[in-house]
Parts: C-alpha cells; sequence; structure tokens
C-alpha cells in the first residue's frame, strides 16, 4: 500500500479528523483532502494532524471554476492552502458553460492558467487540470479529455501546469493509452474510480469502488507506470450509497478495492 | 424545409401512418423511420405508405448491437429492410460491452462491419456509424466519438460505410469541426438534438429539441456544410415530456426548432 492515498470524499461524512486518523491507523500513507471539510476543521489544524500522524496529503480538491466572479482571488487561496498543507497538486475542476459558447469557456481555462501559474510556481504546488466525463461538460468541466488537459498544460513548465487523470472520467476514450504515454510527467495526480451501471439520477454520485464496474484497471495502471509517474494513487469514488455507511468501513473495502486492482502490478 | 427530415422516435408514441400523414400534410419532406414500428405496421405497407404521400424516408434506425447472438442475420434483415424503404442509410448503434475488454468490444465492431458491407452495397444502403456520446459507452455504443467511427468506417467503400452524426453526442468534443471536415462524404446521417439539463433519472431521455440547450447549432451546420453534406437533416429528440403530448403538437415544436436553429443559414 506505499503509494494508495484514500480521497476523503469516498467517505464524504467522516469527519476530517477520522478521516487522518483512520488512515494512520490503517497503515495508508496517504490522503487526498477536500477545501471545504478542511476550512471547517481548520486549515493549520489539518496540516498539523496530518503531520504528526505520518500521512501525507497527496492532493487538494479543488480550485478552478473559471467563470466564477472570485475565481483568480479563490484560486490563489487554494494553492496556498495546498502549499500549506504540503500536497503538491492542486485538482482543477475547469467549470462548465456560462454562456453559449464552449469555445469562450475553453479560452477562459488557458487565461486562468496563465494567470496562476506563477503563483503555483511561487508556492510549489501544480495545477493540475482534470479532463472530466464528457456529460459534465456543460455544467462541470469544459474540458472533457485528457487530449484537451495536455494541450491546456503544454504552454506551461511542467512544475506549474499538469493534468489529474480519473479513470472514471477517461475510461471511454479510445486515444487514452496514447494520450497517458504523451502525458509523462505531466501526471500531477492519478485517481481510480470505476464506471457503473445503472447511472443513477444524480450521476454525480454513481462511481463505483475500482473492480465493481467496467474500467480496465490493469492496463490504466500499466499505462501511467510506463508513462514514468510514480507518485501517489488515489481511490476517489462519489457514491450515495457508500457515503452511508461508517468511515471505517468504507476505508476498508477502499483499501481492499485498491489491492484488488493493483494486485501483481509492479511497482504499485 | 426542404432538408428538414422528422426522426419518427421525437413522437416516440404516435402511430407510423400518422407520423407519414402528419409529415405530409405538413409539408415536411423527409421522415426517418425505426424498425419496430416499421415492422408493427408493416414493412411494405410502410413503404408504399412513405412512397404514396410523397415522403421520402431517410434513414432506418437502427443496426448495430455486434455483441447480440443473431447480429449478422439482423443486421442483414435491416439493410433489406431500410433498401425497401427506399431509406439510403441505417443508422448502427454498435452496442456496449459484453464482456471486460473495451477493445476487444471495438474490434467486433470492425468485424461485423467487414461482414456487413458487401450486402450494404448490394442493397445500396449505407451503413452510418454512430458514434454515441460517452455515457453510453458501457451499455450500448463501444464507438464513443467522431473520430472512432471515421476510423471504423475507413477501410471501406464510401458508398458502404459512413457515419451518423447527432450534435447530441459529439457536440462536447475539441477536435469534433476539424473531424467533421475530415469526415466529409462520410457523413451518411445528420440528426439534430440539444444537450438540456440536468440529466433525467434515465439519461437516454433528457434530450432537448434544438435551441433549447447547449449546442451550438449554427457552428455545427456550418461545419456539416462545408464538409460537402448537402444531404436531409433529421431531428430526433429523445425526451419524455415531448413523448407524453399529441404527435401534431410535437411535429409542429419540432419543426419551429428546426427553423429557429437553421434560421438564416445558406443551404439549409
Amino acid at each position: 500500500m506505499n503509494r494508495f492515498s484514500f480521497n476523503q470524499a469516498t467517505a464524504k461524512f467522516w469527519p476530517l479528523p477520522d478521516v487522518i486518523e483512520g488512515c494512520a491507523a490503517a497503515g495508508v500513507p496517504g490522503v487526498g483532502l477536500w477545501r471545504e471539510p478542511v476550512a471547517s476543521y481548520g486549515l493549520s489544524r489539518s496540516a498539523a494532524l496530518a503531520r504528526e500522524s505520518g500521512v501525507a496529503v497527496t492532493s487538494l480538491c479543488r480550485g478552478g471554476f473559471f467563470g466564477a466572479d472570485d475565481w483568480l482571488d479563490d484560486n490563489r487561496r487554494a494553492l496556498d492552502e495546498a502549499a500549506e498543507l504540503g500536497a503538491p497538486a492542486l485538482v482543477l475542476v475547469c467549470g462548465g458553460l456560462t454562456g453559449r459558447s464552449l469555445a469562450e469557456a475553453r479560452a477562459r481555462v488557458a487565461a486562468g492558467l496563465e494567470a496562476l501559474a506563477p503563483h503555483a510556481l511561487d508556492v510549489g504546488v501544480r495545477l493540475a487540470v482534470e479532463p472530466m466525463h464528457p456529460m459534465f461538460c456543460a455544467d462541470r468541466s469544459v474540458v472533457a479529455t485528457l487530449g484537451a488537459a495536455l494541450a491546456l498544460a503544454a504552454p506551461f513548465p511542467q512544475a506549474a501546469v499538469g493534468i489529474a487523470l480519473d479513470t472514471y472520467h477517461v475510461w471511454w476514450d479510445e486515444r487514452v493509452f496514447e494520450l497517458i504515454a504523451a502525458a509523462g510527467e505531466r501526471i500531477a495526480c492519478f485517481q481510480l474510480a470505476d464506471w457503473v451501471l445503472p447511472l443513477p439520477a444524480d450521476v454525480l454520485v454513481g462511481r463505483g469502488l475500482p473492480g465493481t464496474g467496467h474500467v480496465e484497471f490493469p492496463k490504466f495502471l500499466t499505462a501511467v507506470a510506463e508513462a514514468g509517474y510514480t507518485g501517489p494513487i488515489e481511490v476517489e469514488v462519489f457514491n450515495a450509497d457508500l457515503w452511508s455507511r461508517p468511515g471505517k468501513e468504507i476505508l476498508a473495502d477502499t483499501i481492499r478495492a485498491y489491492q484488488s486492482v493493483t494486485d501483481g502490478l509492479p511497482g504499485v
């Protein structure tokens, strides 16, 4: 489990200190955090607790939403928070359409990255552009493919802008393995979640633990390893049924799921 | 309206003869038909009624589902039916996963096209590979992008295999306009539907009439025209609310929607 990281969104209602202590107790070396629970518990307290527990913060979710009025200040603050937590990457959910034009919304993301890249370098946190599943294109992220995310990252230094790869969002793409190979060191964050059917009424919360659905995890893990990525592997699953269970059980099941899909793979 | 075609799935519960007579009465020159209602009314009767009414059958839905046991016979029959109806294209919904491997499922589609292409040429009906939205990749179509559909079509003569372009399925793709330009004469069928939010519990039936959602229709219509396509423009909208209304009203609203998004565009 030396590369495993438990993203706290997988146990949405488990209090932050319990998540960190639960990870430490279970021998989980990393945790992915979200800004809202961090703010509720307190930024310095969260950072101190993670440090004292020996659990590394592998990413902070989320920045982005470049269509929001206060996007610049808010994203700068998010970078500062990630830096204080010791998180190497800030995951960006880039936002959907605000007007009619998809091209305009995409240009806004590019401009947002340009505005933020210097601050990312200053504080030593990478902006990780997350391509989201195309079913979220209108309302959550106009960045809908790994190809688009890589194109957005390309003009910037590796240390400033990378991509966040979540299997749930990209598994369907016939180009994904060649794009992962091309991504190389742009991979700033790697998350596992499975595509399960049927989609629920709220498609946002219908993801499955790895191994319960249709994603071919060995192919993804191998491709990402071959691209040179040796960093944390997070499991991040938004699932309403899973969320209704006690945090400890969710963590235990997530560990089992992670082990089942990584079993026997070299370097994991 | 000389290029408009009303796909009967837009008024799912309107009986086939009423659809055809309704189109004729409203001056609609084309109709897209589906196999099940055609079979219920009778293939020859349907063909005769369309011919006598002067309404051209612009496409037949659907062949495909290459993972089904009887896929070969069933698709050959579908081609024969399209030929008898005078439909130039058989729309293919290629089927989802049946095992774990997406690559295998995609290879099965390629093999299916190879098996069917000679019969398509014999009967003079084009197989139209429809890329479907990636949210349907697991259960309806492993062909999730226009790029994938074009790659599948490429080995075959234009007259045997083309693609079916439905705005609903491809609007989010940052490559779509360059792919439409590359598609050229491969475009065998062109359908309009809009992406509306929120997605309903059953995502299959949440499409909107053109102009009610997020798709930029002028850009698509212009791109398809520039690619050289001069054929029918179908409106095909799966929407549970729309379906609950009387067929005549649905047709009238569909005509209005079509006119609103094509207004002022050259050649439409």
